[in-house]
């Protein structure tokens, strides 16, 4: 059960990235329309203003090097928690940023999840 | 809502790292037999073992500064998801070390909450 926990978690976090990294656009296809996304602070509620905001950050090119992906069982059944870190490199940019983020993934029923809930933070160093 | 689960997420923050550092035996309070830790990537389930992973850290004092607290509203019933990024301070060492933790607060039926998850980083920078 752990493992297969962990499998998930492992699995979301990979797909999550390679299509932030690649076809952010994409993203939206992991979100609902009660999903929340708190990204440095900022609160944004539904799949239309999370798409707009990932979008919307000011970078193009970026690329995600995870470095910890930690999952256990929710108490929404069958629900995931993910907690990341990783690092953030911006096109241009010499030094890659520091970030943790959580997700809170709910079964979609048709086998796969969206994320219920989604915190962003660059970790300050 | 929004600001209500704000309010509680950071008294929650508040009052935990406060037990931490003070009097970190009473943590156990927080925790229920179907909780779970995850510490620096190392699974613990249950208030006796988590009770005692946080008794037996190598260090006595310690000082939690929080930098960031996150609130949102969960998908479990009256749930609320919390995402904290800070430093700790231990006695004798010259830095702080930045960390990065994620609680589920699930109601007690008492008016209060427990930690159904719990989920603890460490930043390397």
């Amino acid at each position: 059960m752990e493992e297969q926990v962990e499998m998930v978690g492992k699995a979301f976090v990979d797909h999550y990235y390679h299509l932030f990294d690649n076809n952010r656009t994409a993203l939206l296809s992991l979100y609902q329309p009660t999903s929340m996304l708190t990204f440095e602070g900022q609160r944004i509620h539904g799949v239309d203003g999370i798409s707009a905001k990932l979008n919307q950050l000011p970078f193009d090119q970026c690329c995600h090097v995870i470095s910890t992906v930690d999952s256990q069982v929710s108490a929404f059944a069958g629900g995931i928690v993910v907690f990341v870190s990783g690092s953030l490199q911006l096109q241009g940019e010499e030094h890659p940023l520091r970030f943790s983020q959580m997700f809170h993934l709910i079964p979609t029923g048709q086998g796969s999840y969206f994320v219920q809930n989604d915190m962003f933070r660059l970790n300050y160093g």
